[in-house]
């Protein structure tokens, strides 16, 4: 690596989850999905401990239980996840084949049972098909390896049209210290996590407690910034292994803190703009920035709603700058407001001034919401307050993917 | 009429804002729309007492604001409805040109001033044309007529596949007393209002006070019920006026107000649900209806969820009975309830039994949501309280107009 490269704090490497030492990964095809690999198995050769932020919808899957229950206790060794079958809405049917899951895996391993944490992605309300998830699970456990990281990165899709995954390193003490992630999106993707997952590594040495809050604190600037329709899933989760393994001394609140937090922000942000990126049927990624807001609360608010919009959604799909739908949106979201102050720009042609129309070239409006990246920049001229939501358009394809999505 | 009809307390009749005593209306082109009629009026010969419930946007149109100050306090002579130009987001001189619109019909018709209601619908940010409008409005008084309604129901579209209208009558001292309106939908419809607008007459005797309550009660039960794509425009309007023109005595609280609540909420049920009948890209009707809740505001934020959810919305389209998608909704409605109670029908298909899938008729789910109408009945065996959203699919069509309604 290039001296100059070397200096900079944070640096991409190559790899994802497998990237920070002492993690192995898989993915293979055990027939739970009608094609391509589809269960994925993450392992770390030395116990590690973890962090977790999960679904607030009120059916939360099985996989979600028992993997709440053990994420913070636990020493964990590894996390089974299949993609194809939610395991939600399941009963107790669905809890006991949830357990056994992790039961399998950690007899496998030859790991303790409840060391084990477990993810589905899926339909809803059907079985898991447990006979080929127990196959499966042994092909898995023969498959890791540290380059398996790419095969579990593709594992885990439903309606993704490509892998997200990602790794970076800083330096710690002289050593280097690595994080590294894969997630999955596409549908269901909204503010308070969605049928997202997202699996992060780390070979930080670092408490639980401070594992978790820098888990938190990477989620709200990242996954929870993110929309592509507005629903919320039954099994979303962010999980977070740190084994310790890496040469560097130990994060502490004192030491390292604000670097490990610096990478994780940035391993979690590229998960969740890649997410954005690949939103079913999306052709164009949309930055909505609210500003001059009286509280960051006011500010996100109003720029979810913008976000969530189908109108303006849609105007984008055409490439058509109608502002009128941003300002539409903004006036609904709830927050009080004085409409006659608010300025917005589409890109960098400004649109509206205090409230009303202004002159502005057509042309350069229409360019700036044509492109692969359009940002929606709404002044409300009030306060110092400021938030973004990264959303993606709404094109027909959106709507064929989900009305054809189990046909 | 045979005597069986005629026994029933409410009876349809022909036309829909004329059927009431007199009342005169117009629909003509002007040349805001780039075909069709545009331009709208209605007069009662003599004045009227008006209500009315306006959009809860932070963005409010010219006219809203207009219409707004005038219809609780002014006997009205009239309504003077554009569609093609929303004029909002026009600043002062969209205020002046509203003001200006008002005056021109005033003049034409020799009413006072402030006797003029307006409304307008289309393209939110561009000027009125004034010229156009100014000429517009002549012809349409000249065009004035007790059968100028169905022209009127017309020229109050946009994006609207058919006009939509209703009237009827009941018994009041033996004498008729008719309510009748007609709307536009289709896009931007949401609960709070939305680009919709209705217009309500009646020739019954009733005070301005009692109106506005009976307005706001049926409104809630009907215009509030429904939801296309959760967007709420700027220029929301439902207008009701009451000349008194009916030979009957007056509706007062303690006479006949029961029969002409009944009345207007039928009136305005109907065209609300016309409305989504008629959403944009519409493929089915869909009735949510959630039951058992510990509230009717539970309940009815609940069913609004799961209305407003693009993958139920779209699995419908599909005619997919993904249940999933409903329960997920449900879940991340921001309610407490206990996902292990509830049960859920599509149709007369129970799907859902205490929270999991039960054993049911594929096929026969497949029926229940592949017709014209489809319910959807969540029950959370919790409560007494319930509510019913209307809304409808979401297609491929509703993209494609709204991703080229500009251009």
């Amino acid at each position: 690596m290039p001296r100059s490269k070397r200096r900079q704090t944070l640096r991409d490497v190559a790899g994802n989850i497998t990237a920070p030492c002492g993690f192995e990964a898989a993915g293979v095809r055990c027939g739970i999905k009608s094609r391509g690999r589809d269960l994925a198995l993450i392992y770390t050769l030395s116990p590690a401990c973890g962090a977790g932020v999960f679904t607030t919808n009120r059916f939360q899957a099985a996989p979600v239980l028992v993997t709440k229950d053990r994420v913070g206790r636990e020493r964990i060794h590894g996390c089974i996840i299949n993609s194809g079958n939610a395991n939600a809405c399941t009963g107790r049917r669905g809890h006991r084949d949830a357990l056994r899951a992790a039961d399998l895996t950690a007899a496998a391993l030859g790991a303790p049972r409840r060391s084990i944490l477990v993810s589905s992605t899926g339909v809803i309300g059907e079985p898991l098909p447990m006979t080929k998830l127990a196959a499966g699970i042994k092909m898995a456990v023969a498959a890791l390896g540290p380059d398996g990281g790419a095969h579990a990165a593709e594992a885990i899709l439903t309606t993704d049209t490509r892998p997200k995954s990602t790794a970076l390193e800083f330096d710690l003490d002289g050593r280097p210290v690595r994080v590294g992630g894969i997630a999955k999106g596409s549908g269901m993707i909204a503010p308070s996590m969605a049928t997202m997952l997202a699996f992060l590594t780390t070979d930080a040495d670092i408490s639980p407690g401070l594992l978790q809050s820098c888990l938190l604190a990477s989620v709200e600037r990242s996954f929870h910034r993110v929309t592509v329709d507005g629903d919320t899933s039954t099994n979303d989760m962010v999980l977070l292994l740190a084994n310790g393994q890496a040469e560097a001394g130990s994060v502490t609140a004192r030491h390292g803190l604000s670097r490990f937090q610096a990478a994780l922000d940035r391993v979690c942000t590229h998960l969740a703009q890649e997410i954005v990126r690949d939103g079913e049927g999306a052709s164009r990624f949309i930055e909505v920035r609210v500003e001059g807001a009286l509280s960051e609360k006011d500010a996100r608010q109003i720029a979810r709603t913008i976000a969530g919009s189908p109108l303006v959604k849609t105007a984008i799909a055409g490439g058509d700058p109608n502002w009128g739908r941003v300002l539409a949106a903004a006036g609904r979201a709830g927050v009080r407001f004085r409409p006659e102050l608010v300025d917005l720009r589409l890109g960098g042609v400004a649109v509206v001034r205090r409230g009303a129309a202004c002159s502005h070239d057509e042309s350069a409006a229409r360019a700036a919401v044509s492109g692969d990246e359009v940002v929606l920049a709404l002044d409300l001229n009030a306060g110092k307050h400021e938030a973004v939501i990264w959303t993606c358009d709404l094109t027909a394809a959106y709507v064929r993917i989900n009305s054809q999505y189990r046909t």
